[in-house]
């Protein structure tokens, strides 16, 4: 059994960038445990109101945990990050932010929710009104860019970041293609609950701890990050392969997953072109992951495991 | 027990308008059956093949059953139809149609594959490789549009039509905005399994018998297709109410959508407009449900009923 590895709470970056100095090395294989910092990074407190919400400080939103340098991680390989286990605290938060999320014009005022986590009943308590399945996932987990300087934290990119994908919970496993060596993961921007799309750019936003598992794999050509859902994780009971496309134009963000979907069915399964983009056509599903994290959004083409006989 | 008016098999049309004469007219409340024929009006046949999908004469396909004058329906109204029983054949076909579908350009060459559906298995046999849980529902069903003249047939708008959902299987219920007098709805490309977006443009299409519970809704003030989808639908274990929007643009479509959802929980559990839209970031989930029949695409909204307590 392999120990795992803690990671010192206060290595966090506000940016991607591939000449921050690692804050751990670890080997492929290895388990790494990452405190994540909420999304405001602590700027919104359990007895924050509305008015708190108007005041973030957006430069300091955000903050990822990290970075991981993997041993022998190079350029064109894939990362398989592994979440084994995510601890959410007792509380979150939700907030309309001004002047972000899908319908940022209509709704102009700040507003915040404080949720109670009850991890023993695994229920997010919302209001008097509505109680969440507690499905705590990283909303941002990505690996340092091969571009090099900092770039922003905020939108997702081909090498993972704040892809707000909801799926991501214990037992998902995340591939993204590699960058530069080592890899360098971060995580953070936890989640205690989402939908698919996070339309008003917050979800129930919560520190949390996680614990990842990081292997290498040569064997992997990915262009975009992609997914495998086990058969247990919650709410996705056959089991999914899916395959994520990244940009600034959801038509094309799709054509990006449908294309990724058509080139795993060809590697794993052999199944020539023109009939794989039919399979994706009868048997897959496309979802909005994330659509506010402007200037780019999440798709994600779904395939059931189950199909093959 | 009310008894099923049988539409008679030759009553169908390969254009929405609002002036073609009524196949029949019910009560609300009643169940009808409609002969759905298959989306190429049965220029495909079991023994065909990729040259015959080049030759398709597309003013003759997609045609739909009907329409059914529903007595009593008035503009405002909603049509509820409820999704009793579909009836496939046992033979379906999956096309590469040039020109058309999500990766047009990159697939010029027509390419056709027939398929055996097995309903005493519930399957769908796509290759000796493939089989795929049958999931039959009318991927055309909608109501005359209010705007006088002749409308194609190919894109949804926000009376219906061509919506491709995959989730108007057996036990889901559709709520249409009323445009005319009796509704006068219809349905046709019947399909046997499909997944969110078909992509490629073609599902596993089949000719289907369909029987529909058609009632008329004062209570409900809608402006495009909603859908309950009840905890027993395949593959929605917890149960959903759905809020779709239909147009030319994926983000606008998704707009339409959550801020359906967001009067939906204001009407229906008395959730304020802020609230609401926070509930819908948590806790609803966006699917494209067509992203072919151009020039609109139709993205849904997932509530989950379980949330409320």
């Amino acid at each position: 059994m392999t120990s795992i590895h803690d990671v010192r709470p206060e290595a966090f970056s506000y940016a991607w960038d591939h000449s921050t100095a690692p804050a751990i090395e670890v080997e492929s294989g290895d388990s790494v445990l990452l405190h994540a910092r909420d999304a405001s990074d602590e700027q919104i407190q359990k007895g924050s109101t509305a008015r708190d919400v108007a005041g973030i400080d957006f430069s300091h939103v955000n903050p990822v945990s990290g970075p991981v340098f993997v041993k022998g991680a190079q350029p064109g390989d894939a990362l398989a990050v592994e979440l084994l286990e995510m601890r959410p605290g007792d509380w979150g938060w939700t907030a309309l932010i001004p002047g972000f999320g899908l319908l940022a014009d209509e709704y102009p005022e700040p507003w915040l929710r404080i949720s109670q986590i009850e991890p023993a009943s695994a229920t997010v308590r919302f209001s008097d009104q509505v109680s969440l399945p507690l499905r705590p996932f990283p909303g941002t987990i990505g690996i340092a860019p091969a571009e090099p300087g900092q770039h922003p934290i905020l939108p997702p990119t081909r090498w993972g970041g704040n892809l707000d994908t909801k799926h991501l919970t214990e037992g998902a496993i995340l591939y993204l293609p590699v960058g530069v060596e080592g890899a360098l993961l971060s995580l953070g921007d936890t989640h205690a609950a989402q939908g698919d799309g996070e339309v008003c750019g917050t979800a129930v936003e919560s520190a949390m701890d996680a614990i990842v598992r990081i292997s290498v794999r040569r064997d992997l050509t990915i262009t975009a990050p992609q997914i495998d859902l086990p058969a247990t994780t919650q709410g996705t009971p056959p089991g999914y392969h899916v395959c994520t496309g990244v940009g600034p134009d959801l038509i094309e963000a799709a054509r990006d997953a449908t294309r990724a979907m058509i080139e795993h069915l060809g590697e794993r399964y052999g199944v020539e072109h023109q009939e794989a983009y039919a399979l994706t056509s009868v048997a897959c599903d496309l979802r909005i992951h994330e659509i506010v994290d402007a200037p780019n959004w999440v798709v994600g083409s779904f395939l059931p495991n189950t199909i093959f006989i």
